[in-house]
């Protein structure tokens, strides 16, 4: 057994069964193992940005990480802006670059580059192999940084001579645990009984307080138990403004999202005396601006954390309910709704509106919409239960690759992806891993010709923005023409203009196997 | 004036009067700039990698450097795989990287990341802008470091506060001095004779010596020098594999490249007892294979650095040439010689014919082809002069930005793309940039459905490769329509099935101004 083959081999027995894919020939030797490593199931993509943001969105919705296989530095280059969402939505996630034969690195050969400083900009434990001997605990400890609280991007660097050299023993010593799982690290009961103390005296206060909910808080159980806390108090439920993943939809807790701008999320905590944590950070505004704070919260608000990023904030959640004693306090449920199907012209509105009448049961909906589907957090709130995905870490070009993975980690589920134009244009290359493995992916674009949320805060920049400046955020010309795109990458697409068109193709995409592109034709710029 | 004018002023005033960008929230103030600094031509690309890789072109062309502007650490991130192109091209570039501003970047914001780290992977200089008193200085040395010797990239990370604060000044100092120009470092007089003695003893040794070009002496200038030299004492010439920019055609001195693989490449050394190196660097295999050499010469040849990265190669040839009393040995010349347009099925040598019967006078050529340009070399040895670039550092993806970038920086001239299929994915979105500016790229895509070389790698790895890993250089299914793909980003594209169809697309892609894409349909995979 090769180098390359042991590692394959321990992931598989670790539960790492999918591989995204961008391989080159300092990797030869694990494309080889794929063929007697046969329960790894390589995905091949055209671009390691949907290698990464795949295994993101596999990572959120499987629970666990898949790998991805990169070529040396310039691979995992085109892979980090994902790795940095992953980062950001703490996603397990294992990659696996090849890097130069140990003896001949020293030489210099064009590929060459420093592989471990860009990795460790996104990655928790960067390890490069060092030798047949070492390189099964290598992968151990790669996958056990990924899995273990917080959860986050490992990176095993692994020279091709130890993928090629033979005499590689897979787990010699016993080292794969049952028990490696995916794990949050449990609070002593002191530490806990002094912040709940803390956070019960909030509640008895009747002073303006203020859930902040993230992470595992956002799941079905989590929402449930956090309501029923703020109703028995009278306190007030928030979502981080951009969630890994939450569950949402009728019968569910619904709960508002913090406002990406400033000036409406500071209106969301405005009065609040009390801002507990609960698997979110304190939040800070997206980007700085000339005399507006970094803070969102008033200054003589204080904070709390309940639940750290390195515990599972849904099981802190229903402890405090069971130590404040409201188990049987009714939490509040939201009811079915489903919007009317508009007339009249395709806006962003329309557009959501349609998306809420139509959403199956249990899709899962990856939002890289941006303005575009501003809109569709409202229109869906009472859809049927579903699962929604967020950009979290900033760097657009995320919903394709994501709901790619995501629609690998659950083939039974319908997948709907929200993407914004002008984002959608970062890893386009997405719409063929979808067609090649007949992905059940449904894709909105949201075609508005801009970079709309651009000219917005180009607005608030400069009242007098010329003609080369907004120039930078339009789209055209030439105008882009996704059907066209789509169909290059082997995917069925249509193009729509009207709220009944979309209606109709949306329920055709949902009903039929494999992936889908509808491009939503949008007025200009943000509406 | 607020510190991002001061530093797109500063760029004009240097000559860096082109940038590439993909801005956001963090550059926003650069790009407002743009309505004041309108001497800088701002060049939206829909991805960092075409913004860099254009840079890289811009640079092999223009001699100068152009302007990037990137959005964060993800941003830079999307750039990084041309950024190592680039660095291996040594094409002078100056990033401009937007960043929090200095007092919210500690609250760690979600885009926040190590971009230093990042940047110095790929960078001779790092620096983040100081502040207001230092951001002109700040900016000239940013801009001294790409174009000093060896040339490169730098990068300057400016943190928001700095762009938006008015107060900056530009030049206070008289810092722009007129003779910051592209430099390269003279060798003392005494260092020259002493290593030109040593090369005119192996050379009247009459023993097998071999002179590698790179860099300048790939020239015309250094060319001719080179070949009177060798043709006066029986030595031979070959070109680094691949090289940045070399002029090649009638009329000039033509040269073979060193081979990618290293049975070529061995042969192409075998007996060779004294390797001069020119602009060059001792030849290395690109991979490391088990049981081959890293180095290609034979282990009894000894090699002398005649032109190091930091010296102007042409200059150096020709001064050689003055020291050896040569300057009427009659060169080696190119004659015109225009293959026969062929008939038949549609192969990689085909298309390597008919591109040498057409191709026009002052053509630059960006060439990823890959194995399905293999022939393009020799097929245009005789063609009327033109240009040729390559693939510097092995990060695929980076024909069809250099190919755009060189169009920019050279508008009245024919800009000939030969692009492999798989590698065309990285940076397609190139294609829309071309239309947008109405550049002069016609783009021969290679279309064998696969990634060729890969398979090649793999045979060579494994004579019993299985479906599985085989299926990982396959690109199909579903096939790809590059002519589809291209119309989505509103570029004029055909398909060609024979020859005669490529001679007639080529020839009206040639006479009509803007882009067009040729997608050549050739067998399944290494041919």
């Amino acid at each position: 057994m090769n180098g390359a083959q042991a590692i394959l081999r321990t992931l598989v027995e670790l539960g790492v069964d999918v591989c995204f894919t961008n391989p080159g020939t300092s990797e030869m030797h694990f494309v080889a193992a794929l063929d007697s490593v046969t329960e790894m199931r390589g995905v091949l993509t055209l671009f390691e940005g949907v290698a990464t943001g795949a295994a993101d969105g596999y990572g959120r919705i499987a629970k666990r990480p898949a790998a991805t296989l990169l070529h040396l530095g310039p691979g995992l280059g085109n892979g980090l802006a994902n790795l940095h969402n992953a980062k950001r939505a703490r996603s397990p996630i294992v990659n696996v670059v090849g890097d130069h034969a140990t003896y001949h690195r020293h030489f210099d050969p064009p590929l060459a580059s420093d592989i471990e400083a860009v990795a460790r900009s996104v990655s928790k434990l960067v390890t490069t192999a060092g030798g047949l001997g070492s390189i099964v605990s290598d992968t151990i400890d790669a996958y056990r940084a990924s899995v273990s609280a917080p959860r986050g991007v490992s990176t095993l660097i692994v020279p091709a001579d130890y993928s090629w050299s033979q005499g590689a023993r897979p787990d010699d010593h016993g080292q794969i645990d049952e028990k490696i799982e995916l794990t949050t690290r449990p609070t002593d009961d002191e530490t806990r009984g002094f912040t709940f103390n803390i956070v019960a005296k909030m509640l008895r206060s009747a002073e303006p307080t203020t859930f902040l909910l993230g992470g595992s808080a956002l799941s079905r159980q989590g929402l449930l138990a956090a309501s029923r806390i703020v109703n028995s108090f009278g306190a007030k439920l928030l979502s981080e403004t951009f969630p890994a993943v939450m569950d949402r939809g009728a019968g569910i807790v619904p709960i508002d999202r913090l406002a990406y701008f400033g000036e409406f999320a500071q209106t969301q905590l405005a009065g609040c005396k009390h801002l507990v944590l609960v698997g979110a950070s304190d939040p800070v505004s997206f980007f700085a601006y000339p005399n507006s704070p970094s803070l969102f919260r008033p200054p003589d608000c204080d904070v709390q954390v309940l639940a750290g990023p390195s515990e599972d904030a849904s099981e802190v959640l229903n402890a405090l309910v069971e130590y404040l004693g409201v188990t049987k306090t009714v939490p509040t449920l939201q009811h079915f709704v489903s919007p009317q199907i508009p007339s009249g012209p395709l806006t962003a509105t329309a557009v959501a509106a349609v998306i809420g009448a139509t959403l199956p049961e249990g899709t899962i909906v990856s939002d890289e919409g941006n303005t575009g589907s501003l809109s569709a957090p409202g229109s869906t709130q009472g859809a049927p239960p579903h699962t929604w995905m967020c950009l979290t870490g900033g760097s657009i070009g995320q919903g394709l690759p994501v709901a790619t993975g995501a629609a690998v980690a659950a083939p039974d589920q319908n997948i709907l992806c929200l993407q914004a134009d002008g984002s959608a244009l970062y890893t386009i290359q997405s719409l063929w891993t979808q067609a090649r493995e007949n992905l059940n992916v449904t894709t909105v674009l949201l075609n508005n010709q801009s970079y709309a949320i651009l000219e917005f805060e180009l607005d608030r920049v400069s009242t007098t923005a010329g003609s080369r400046s907004r120039s930078m955020f339009q789209l055209f010309p030439p105008m882009l023409d996704f059907v066209s795109i789509a169909n290059g990458f082997g995917v069925d697409a249509v193009s729509v203009n009207t709220p009944e068109e979309l209606a109709i193709q949306l329920r055709r995409a949902y009903s039929e196997s494999g992936p889908h592109l509808i491009e939503a034709i949008l007025p200009k710029g943000f509406s």
